[in-house]
């Protein structure tokens, strides 16, 4: 027997029989005993904290950021139709950021109906010169910088958001390499918290909408349906008669008479459906601020809202907000309006655009405890690089890897 | 010579002798020499960043936070004279969160006029059961719980904010200490951009407060001046007497008389000082908002501001705000507000009550670009616990060590 482990059992029976103990000689106190017992324990307990302390990366002299990139085209595994357009694949563009021998990964998607594209991403990263940058854990300062590399326009919102966001999350991936830590660790996040996340059932004829949606209904608990078109009440009834699971609607600003609008959202309760995205086009705030002291059904801004600028526009007209990376920037931004938005009491969405597996890890970092999650892009591909962020039940299962928590592909 | 020196010296010689080297049989070509070499030289950095990697401290199943306390008395160097009362000494709690044989330090000041004591504090204290908690990197939670046990008051401020910011500091502290770095690092900020700390002047005769700021004028680069009594401008000039320094003042509430008031910053501004702090009640906002579209110098909130809900009461009535961890109930909170406060174009400053190296050092983490810091409380006692962080030609100068950066003082 160990002399701490003797001690530990002498404690316990001297306590046991402190009074005939206490005084006999040759004998500890119980007292005595148990508190050299404790003082084993902690020390123990010291040692073994000891043994398991964390070794802290230090940037070293002489080492400097380096970026590179890479295009990429995505293919969809099926024909992605929002209203006004289809597509088949999305062009996207891969970044890497190297420092002493570690790698960040980031991503910037270009849904051609924002504007950007390959040669305007690749010409934005052109211009940046992060070999300027010796500590990368500099992160404000970085960013400070390649914000500044971007045109800020009058309403206040940054240019080359998918650009700037693919910067900022190679930035955080690499962030939490080097602390050895996943992203919503060091944010202090609890990753049980993580919320389920939607999954789109594309538009489509009723017959494929509801096979669709009895093959992906047993793995997913909310279901988002894109509507804004003359038949919006056939396809969420094809999606009804094959499940019942909560149902998002995504209106991309189809509705321009409000009128019209409520007695849709109207109609959509009567079916199930929990919220609508952006029901009126972004330029018609009176409309929708006027819709929404009238809807059953909250509102959240999406085409409305950029970053923070935007943020701050919306407030009061909106009931939430749908934050995605690509057009805010990346995590640092987000991050920002996410407290800001709380700070107002208007409710939190993640979404995503066509995205990898990194894009949309990165914004599942920060998705414990938002209201609502669109995370599924990487889900609607088939050559993603990456695997990351999971679904089970169709909550996202956060993974505990460094940063962004990304393995490439085999 | 080891092969891979070879290598790289045969690439270089190679590089320089392309033209004849090339295609000589029995040497590699320049550029095949050259690859091997680049992908050695690649080798041996992962291969030193490997071995630098960051050994990640994982949460061990059955380990629980643990926290205890202690008053003691912070002895004052000087009497401590603000608009309408003086004092010797500050009560203080420190706190202390215990894992795996790691401890995080906090501390809860209690400046009388707050209405906080040792023993609110500590009937606060006695309420949390943070054993609970199994992951200390779970900081929202667990705030979130701390939080729960404070009292939410009609205008929406928590109270408790001494005991509640004493238990973030700690967390904060342990937080830093797994992850083997110093706070201001994980929040991805520059320790070079940490401001300069004004230096309180305690009211006094003007002789003696001359003599205070030639006894200080070397080591600051801002100095600070309580106002609000009928001899301000005595005061000042006692300060201006002994040196050129930029002042910053804090009236306290103490002026009433919105055109009085006006009439003292344009005195003060004459005289050098560049900012006011809280000139009237927070209770008079609508003179306070008159004022501060008349006022050559930018007006502060204090006393107006405790959390969240003060600070978007205060906007657009104030050009900046004064963030404290004892009102405001810890780093989480003040760190949203940061946020909060410059989306909206205000002006931050941070400031602290009486307190140790520890909540000075706490607060210090977040300081890299605010606008004004008034962090001398710890210059101020003469029975500092801790070591933390430190002043140098009047900057604040953040430490790299985990955590809060603190040593215990032998």
């Amino acid at each position: 027997m160990k002399r701490r482990d003797f001690l530990k059992e002498a404690a316990v029976v001297a306590a046991g029989a402190a009074v005939t103990a206490c005084g006999i000689k040759g004998f500890k106190s119980s007292e005595a005993a148990k508190a050299e017992a404790d003082s084993l324990a902690r020390a123990d307990s010291i040692a073994a904290a000891e043994a398991r302390k964390p070794r802290a990366y230090q940037a070293l002299p002489g080492n400097r950021l380096s970026l590179s990139w890479e295009p990429y085209e995505l293919q969809l595994r099926h024909t992605f139709a929002v209203s006004g357009s289809s597509r088949n694949s999305t062009p996207g563009v891969q970044v890497r950021i190297s420092y002493d021998g570690f790698v960040g990964y980031g991503e910037a998607s270009m849904p051609p109906y924002l504007g950007h594209s390959v040669k305007s991403v690749c010409a934005f990263l052109s211009k940046l010169r992060l070999g300027r940058f010796g500590d990368p854990f500099m992160l404000e300062d970085i960013m400070d910088y390649v914000n500044s590399c971007a045109v800020r326009s009058e309403d206040g919102n940054l240019s080359d958001g998918p650009a700037r966001a693919a910067v900022d999350m190679a930035l955080h991936d690499l962030f939490g390499k080097l602390l050895g830590q996943p992203l919503w660790r060091i944010y202090g996040l609890d990753p049980a918290k993580a919320p389920n996340t939607s999954y789109t059932i594309g538009m489509d004829t009723p017959e494929v909408m509801a096979e669709k949606t009895r093959e992906v209904a047993g793995r997913f608990k909310v279901l988002k349906v894109k509507v804004g078109q003359p038949n919006d009440m056939q396809m969420i009834d094809a999606v009804r008669s094959a499940s019942d699971l909560p149902i998002v609607v995504d209106a991309n600003q189809g509705w321009t008479d409000r009128m019209k609008a409520l007695y849709e959202i109207y109609e959509l309760k009567d079916r199930g459906v929990q919220m609508v995205e952006q029901p009126m086009p972004a330029s018609m705030p009176d409309d929708i601020a006027w819709l929404r002291e009238r809807s059953p059904l909250p509102i959240f801004a999406d085409e409305a809202l950029q970053g923070m600028a935007d943020l701050r526009r919306v407030k009061g007209v909106y009931d939430g907000v749908n934050i995605k990376l690509m057009k805010c920037g990346g995590l640092l931004e987000a991050r920002r309006m996410q407290s800001y938005a709380r700070a107002e009491g208007m409710k939190v969405m993640l979404g995503c655009m066509t995205e990898t597996s990194c894009a949309v890890s990165a914004a599942a970092q920060i998705s414990p405890g938002v209201d609502f999650a669109d995370l599924d892009g990487n889900l609607l591909i088939s050559n993603d690089p990456f695997t990351g962020v999971g679904v089970s039940g169709g909550k996202i299962i956060l993974r505990n890897l460094p940063g962004l928590g990304l393995n490439i592909r085999k």
